[in-house]
């Protein structure tokens, strides 16, 4: 199956593409879509819904994997983050995706075996258990990759995560 | 013209149609979509999208509005709202319209003169204000046809707004 990951942000929206393959993860594509602070906020939504609705046609994932709210953010770039992970969760399931959603913890969890690891060890980690020369940059993108593994590791009993 | 005010929130969005003449304002139509807490994520906001998609088709308005961000919340309340907000304002920007976004206290001032009015205040000046026999509720409704009232006064500088 491939599984679709996305670390949603107004200005930077990462995501990974990895195909699970029995146990193996290999990774299809990551990048990142990036938006200007001088475009209007339906055109920055637009293009992340747009870019990310792309993304799937090329890639044809089985489902899509976002990383559930975190509480460490101020109420603005929350208000902002919701706005971009809505329009992410809406492009997957206008393209009939199923939906996993996955705290950060579950996806450090995963990835680390500790749920409060640094984004250094994850990072480590995402390189390391992917075959990947290095962590991608920024964050973000490394972190949608992270959530990719999170539902490749949760897939089978994912009736009982959701 | 004619002005859709939408008031996003997960479980409810409050929304508004009212017609713009000359400086009259009449009222087209009002209301509320729910979704529940039972579903997904993904298929609320999907929800939220395509009522307001069937609004936009059947009203045919010339513009959307919806209030900014109210930082009087808490994290994952905005995140929540975010997330109705950005796939509002998608449906928006899907349909061509021009959606424009004002502050509670712009949309206070321009339904009551002032910008720390109450919650009863504004309900008041909406059933006067458009002549309605009562204050729809719940409150984001009356809320989403403030929005509607403060755009109609904004529009004429609206170039300076946004």
């Amino acid at each position: 199956m491939i599984i679709m990951g996305v670390d949603p942000g107004t200005a930077l929206t990462g995501y990974g593409l990895v195909k699970k393959d029995n146990n193996r993860h290999i990774v299809l594509g990551y990048g990142a879509i990036r938006t200007s602070a001088e475009q209007s906020t339906a055109a920055r939504l637009e293009t992340i819904y747009t870019e990310l609705k792309k993304l799937i046609a090329e890639f044809q994932p089985h489902c899509l994997a976002v990383e559930e709210l975190f509480f460490n953010k101020n109420v603005a770039s929350a208000l902002a983050v919701g706005q971009a992970r809505g329009v992410a969760i809406l492009a997957g399931a206008h393209a009939g995706l199923p939906v996993a959603e996955y705290t950060p913890l579950q996806v450090k969890m995963a990835v680390t075996g500790y749920g409060r690891a640094s984004k250094g060890q994850v990072a480590y980690m995402i390189k390391t258990l992917l075959g990947l020369s290095e962590a991608p940059k920024p964050d973000d993108v490394t972190d949608a990759l992270a959530i990719c593994l999170c539902h490749g590791h949760n897939v089978n009993n994912w009736g009982r995560v959701k």
